[in-house]
């Protein structure tokens, strides 16, 4: 899988076809915002145009996030690393909400991303995603946000749903239930976050394994999760 | 239940004596933050102590955030209402973790918080809280986190475990099913969020209790999740 060079577009459009084109390489991962930036920036939408429509490849989407973004007005950055706790699920669940609202799935609909930690926070709030997003404008008057949801295809919450998850929670098997609830099991795909557990690497493969044994998932669903899904998102030979 | 002027501690404190002292309010609501400012900064410090040493009285906790809260380093507000969709939970979050890391809970052992929107980013993300947190200090540089840890009397992940929870997701079977495995059936509340819906009011009501009932729990849980878990915190006559 590619990265790029996402705050220089010409060199990071080089790169995809060198890596993907040339290379081998599956698809490519970018983070959540460029230098500060989101994604929907129409800057970078050539690279998002290039990964989809010549390639047809995937795009993992990994949150970016340090202590200098406070958690409170009154501090200049966030203490206790709740910026990585609470933090990186936030950013991509924003970056996600960016993805959605700007079009990208209209203007792309054939795009797959694959978000981390079993889609951040949609699948827990998929009542704040689903009901809540359906009032979007009733809590803001200084943007025409109701003019933009009569002006989407389907539901905000449908959008979400186009989504991929990888089940990197770390081992908790009622999250991974929740999140195949939300995605379905055609839409995640087994991972890890290997090596970053307290035992540097093996804990949360044996972890994560063990939480998605715990669910009675039938063979074929498993099967999915753990080989099915990747060989046809990455167009592997099985 | 009792709001708080918490912008003025005296008048807090005095207000505390006369909601709940003469007028028999059943606790306290506070906001994620005041001004801006952690509630665990040492000013507010005698407002919780009253709260529980003198009454013994539960404390509500609800995120405040607005787009003024930007989600990007580029942009000056939060767009599309995410200040508001990830935004609250993200704020409940970041005060919960403020109050384990502050030692709080250590100095007020028996206090007890309901937390709005199921425990918000908690259980989906016990994984994180958990063995992420177990490993406190070691994304960091410039704070001796790993003492801090080091003094904490148990694991993080327990101390989030002496939280409480209202159901407010919506209507999200599976996410109160993750909640609830979370905390507990004896440390979760039937809550709504009533009328913030589509419908103006019915309809969260009849969708969590829809989602509960949908969860097949024994009666003497849905019992406390109902009824039991908020006569025992309010003390009221059953």
């Amino acid at each position: 899988v590619a990265a790029l060079p996402m705050n220089n577009v010409p060199a990071a459009l080089a790169e995809i076809d060198r890596a993907l084109g040339t290379l081998g390489a599956r698809g490519v991962q970018v983070f959540t915002h460029v230098g500060g930036r989101p994604l929907d920036d129409p800057e970078f939408a050539p690279i998002f145009d290039k990964v989809v429509r010549q390639y047809d490849a995937p795009i993992w989407l990994h949150p970016a996030r340090g202590p200098g973004f406070a958690d409170y007005a009154s501090e200049r950055k966030s203490k206790y690393e709740i910026w990585w706790t609470f933090g990186w699920p936030y950013e991509t669940s924003a970056a996600m909400a960016r993805i959605v609202f700007s079009g990208m799935f209209d203007r792309l609909p054939e795009m797959r991303v694959i978000t981390h930690h079993m889609g951040a926070m949609i699948p827990y709030f998929e009542g704040r995603v689903g009901p809540g997003w359906d009032q979007l404008g009733s809590r803001t008057s200084d943007e025409d946000y109701e003019a933009l949801l009569r002006s989407m295809a389907k539901r905000p919450i449908d959008y979400f749903r186009m989504f991929y998850a990888d089940t990197a929670l770390s081992g908790s098997a009622s999250g991974i239930r929740c999140g195949l609830d939300f995605f379905g099991i055609d839409h995640c795909l087994f991972g890890t976050d290997c090596p970053f557990d307290p035992e540097g690497g093996p804990m949360y493969i044996r972890e994560i394994a063990r939480a998605i044994d715990s669910l009675g998932l039938p063979d074929a669903d498993r099967r999915k999760l753990y080989v099915d899904n990747a060989v046809r998102l990455l167009r592997l030979a099985p």
